[in-house]
């Protein structure tokens, strides 16, 4: 099984991309598309939905894995948010892949077993699941194998 | 100069067309795209980047018009809302259409000179000023119809 865990944003999108073989785990890729806020947001969202077709294209995923949103900080950067979403989720139904949402806080109990976990503990957490020599970078990356780890750990 | 008004929504996407040749203005579509939440929300969005994509397809516009979306009512509507907007900017984009965002007080004011009119009022002067026999329904369409107008009026 193989699943992509998407952490959405206009400016960063964070992916990460991880097979399941039996009970072994393994990162295949990660990083983030990044966009300008010198080009308005359409011709940001048509970047974003090519990188992500491509990664559905190359990867051939089982599931999309993607954050859920909770307007509670800035309701300016969530509006932007929600677009990407939106996208993310239009390349998913065009190649039939179900889509599956997570909270935040879901994702650091499926992770590290409490939903409270800060930022450190989860990369640690991550590091070792994953079997990786570092801690990935950028944070949006981290963030994107998160999500995609949380759906494989909660599919069992 | 043709120009397609759109009011962007995951249950429904009222749009307009109207052509302008001089001075003069007309309606030439109008109408509305639903979706029904017995689906979840990426195969709703594909199918409003279907509907919108022939839209942009078959009129081949100079430009399209959307409602700027403010968070002060429904938190959790306003998400799907901006999802649809991102579909149908990324759709835009695609066609290299330029896209214009006019807030709600700001439609109202191109439409009728006061930026405190009631639906009422705006559907009268739609009416009047596309020379239409009966208001537009449903409220979605006339909506977009509003939105593609306060285009060309601000176009001069």
């Amino acid at each position: 099984m193989i699943v992509v865990g998407i952490d959405p944003g206009l400016a960063t999108v964070g992916f990460g991309v991880i097979r399941k073989d039996g009970q072994k785990i393994s990162p295949i890729s990660y990083g983030c598309i990044r966009t300008t806020d010198e080009k308005k947001a359409p011709e940001r969202l048509l970047e974003i939905y090519d990188e992500v077709k491509n990664l559905f294209e190359k990867y051939n995923p089982d599931a999309v894995s993607v954050e859920k949103l909770f307007f509670t900080k800035n309701v300016t950067s969530g509006m932007g948010v929600s677009e990407a979403r939106g996208i993310i989720f239009l390349a998913a139904a065009q190649k039939s892949i179900p889509v599956f949402e997570y909270s935040p806080n879901r994702v650091k109990q499926a992770i590290t077993g409490s939903g409270r976990a800060d930022k450190k503990q989860m990369q640690d957490m991550i590091m070792r699941l994953l079997g990786l020599d570092e801690i990935p970078r950028p944070d949006d990356a981290a963030d994107g194998l998160s999500i995609a780890l949380c759906h494989i750990n909660l599919m069992g």
